[in-house]
């Protein structure tokens, strides 16, 4: 990134080396030590940017959300049609289903910590209900358009994220498995065929 | 389970405490000896019915796929139609998309031991393509018996698979987060929609 401060530029290598150190060792071999060696920055430099190793950890996960979201962003979402707003989400989150695959054991071991750390859980849990939300308004707002029928617009955007998630955690445990881009690109083919009977099934 | 031979009620025992260890302590922190502790069982025992820790791993999957293969195969799936197939089978399964809260520390931990392990991660996609085959196989019977449209069989099990890995990774991080049998029978309806324009999708 041009014009960083020399001290987001510390951050950002602090988060590439912890990164690398949680995929490549697992949470708990991962010391902080390990990681300021791998950063190449002093102790003191890393507590300057993270409170403790666990905050490094969720800065990770955001960091990746927030390039989500720059994904999403560059979708056009203000397209006429809800059906023309997901389809251009899907191709703009496409690199995503074709892999995160050297970050995978990073994100799996997340979904573990989850489970037994509230404070990680509440990391792991709070995007899905941002996207079910951002979903849900999509829907709502092709309903009061006349777009889609009238179905429940959270139920709706809860099969929307339980299909990404479900495709995700594939992407990562079996990236040779399947086209998992083209299974995102099916379900919401299917999905929308659901809501509008003129969409063509055959793919 | 009735007339149960002693070996057999045994291999049972140290496998419920096997997964109350995992459930508890994660994998790593579960030694033998606290499984055997709690199953009441000795070293001799355990080793007899399995080689090893991750054997017992290996085999408490194994036992959590068999209960959702009797639950599957308690569905009526040679009813006339794949519509009406997949919805029993999603009636079967709802108790299990309803929380499988206490194992999830044991379920994502199995996932996030998958990524570094070949012979877990071998384990941990197994099932996927065994599910993958059986729907694409109830697809390609409705097809030949032109109760669906021509769409690509193994692409659309990819896509149901997806979605009840994904609604199930949210039941163990989020139970309270949704309906989750509901967010699966929403999913189902809309997929049926997309294949059925027949089958109404206000609900």
């Amino acid at each position: 990134m041009p014009f960083q401060s020399r001290s987001e530029e510390t951050c950002e290598r602090i988060l590439d080396a912890a990164q690398n150190c949680f995929a490549e060792l697992g949470y708990d071999a991962a010391s902080t030590s390990a990681i300021c060696q791998q950063a190449g920055v002093s102790k003191g430099a890393f507590y300057h940017h993270f409170p403790s190793k666990q905050a490094a950890y969720l800065a990770l996960m955001d960091r990746w959300l927030e390039s989500l979201d720059v994904r999403i962003a560059s979708a056009e979402l203000d397209s006429p049609s809800v059906s023309a707003s997901l389809q251009s989400m899907v191709t703009a989150l496409e690199p995503v289903f074709q892999g995160e695959t050297e970050q995978a054991p990073f994100f799996l071991e997340f979904w573990s910590k989850a489970a037994r750390n509230p404070e990680i859980r509440e990391a792991a849990i709070a995007p899905y209900y941002r996207y079910r939300e951002f979903f849900s308004g999509l829907i709502k707002a092709g309903i009061d358009d006349g777009n889609l029928p009238n179905i429940d617009p959270e139920m709706t955007a809860n099969v929307l994220v339980s299909l990404a998630v479900g495709v995700l955690i594939q992407t990562m445990l079996d990236p040779d498995g399947a086209d998992w881009s083209k299974v995102v690109q099916q379900g919401i083919t299917l999905f929308l065929n659901g809501l509008l009977p003129s969409v063509d099934t055959q793919n």
